[in-house]
């Protein structure tokens, strides 16, 4: 996905979201926005947003001198989920349709963002799930796919959000290879966070070399991009991903809830609703 | 009102929303995010955040050629009151406490911003007059003050706003000077919406002389400045006049919705809390 206009004075807000989440320094927040407003002139309209959110948030890490600001809310998340972990296998087990359990539950999972998700809130998501609306639902095509591919790649998004992946994982039958990025960026899944969400009990975890909240080939390392090109499905989480990958050409899977309004329109469908896109189906694929 | 950090995106985000009213071309809105971006360093935290703002709507004014953007938006807002006129006249002529009334409806104008409210909306405020509640009421200390003065400067905000002024002009009791902007900014009071809301009717209209959107005292003429010390009386209507002058050294009555989180919180209320606020009697007086 292109940048638009209306990303720009979203980069503004991310710049002083993260920095707040890393420092108290005014100054040096300060610092951050007179860095990241003067560079706007410098923002090709073509690159994808995470491409700008990749240097928003080496920038943090440079000025404030902190590696990893969301460290404790990516920690708390992932402990929050690992609480519901018994609970919501069991709704996967009984399920009549045990996919589509998992594949609701993943999609719930996406709801959390920034670690500001209360418990009590998840619970009343996963409440409902049984009643969960997609604007877009490509399942068929998806159970078709997972039954012709003898691997999966599974590209995570958010910390916490992983936990839910890992019951998705679970579920596939096939050997699985999850994504994560290659450093902390937001709230965005490390190899570190897959590890304590439990994924290397069920996965394969490798990072894809993005240090972007997305997955911007350009900076993927050369074994992803193997593994992109060859893999017999993948799963994409999330919006960053999205972004990155929706004007690829092969076959990805976007699984994700459309919190941006911008990413909403330019898939089509409106703000907080539920998402399977088969890419090859949608106007999106080349 | 100092500029706060979370003002800084909110500056690109008016940018852009200027940008967007006044052309549909993107690449001239480009270049508007690119100047205001690249100014940020350049912006003291000390400066009101109307300062900013008249670079902004002056930037718009020049990079797109188009004088006056809410033309039309600020025609059909005086307009849609002006055709209520007669019924919010007749509401306040048959209220107990007129003067009540009439600074109710004053402040229920503020709630008109860019003219996107519509006149349904408009009609359920103003049928929900009798039970509001303002978070701060100074309504005494009003009174006295204007028992006390023999003439009362109003400092006016939006177009559309001022045919609701025009009623409480009509209840002061006292010759008025309504003040507005010196050149289209924004949806902002000029002259000429002044005018055309009728408030040449029942007040002397005067140009503060001041290009932002807001009462900036260092971009006032000195005949605004002379009759700002030495009226008797001044009431201030919206969050830009506020941004101004709630660091003057003299007593004003502000009168507005706080609509943004910012100075909801600089004036220590909720964001939709209505304000009648004595400057002399809060910690703003110095």
């Amino acid at each position: 996905m292109k940048t638009y206009l209306d990303c720009i004075p979203c980069f503004m807000a991310q710049t002083l979201r993260a920095g707040q989440v890393a420092t108290d320094d005014e100054h040096k927040i300060k610092e951050l926005l007179d860095e990241v407003g003067s560079k706007i002139r410098e923002i090709p309209m073509t690159c994808t947003p995470p491409e700008t959110g990749e240097f928003i948030y080496r920038l943090v890490r440079e000025v404030t001198g902190v590696e990893d600001p969301y460290r404790e809310i990516k920690k708390k998340s992932i402990r929050e989920v690992l609480s519901l972990l018994p609970r919501l296998r069991d709704m996967v087990k009984s399920s009549e349709d045990r996919l589509l359990a998992a594949i609701r539950l993943a999609t719930i999972g996406n709801v959390l963002d920034f670690g500001i998700q209360r418990r009590y809130d998840l619970m009343e998501e996963i409440g409902k799930m049984e009643h969960m609306q997609y604007a877009i639902f490509h399942y068929d095509s998806f159970r078709e796919r997972l039954a012709q591919t003898d691997s999966v790649l599974f590209i995570g998004d958010n910390a916490g959000e992983s936990v839910f992946d890992r019951l998705l994982a679970e579920e596939l039958g096939r050997p699985v290879t999850y994504v994560v990025r290659e450093v902390p960026v937001i709230n965005d899944a490390t190899r570190e966070d897959a590890i304590e969400s439990g994924l290397h009990e069920v996965a394969t975890i490798v990072s894809s070399g993005s240090t972007a909240p997305g997955t911007i080939l350009r900076l993927c390392t050369g074994e992803f991009l193997e593994m992109y090109r060859d893999s017999g499905m993948v799963i994409s989480k999330g919006q960053g991903n999205y972004e990155g990958l929706s004007e690829s050409d092969r076959q990805v899977f976007f699984l994700l809830r459309a919190k941006c309004p911008i990413i909403a329109r330019d898939i089509g469908v409106n703000v907080n609703d539920f998402v399977l896109l088969d890419s090859s189906l949608s106007g999106h694929h080349p």
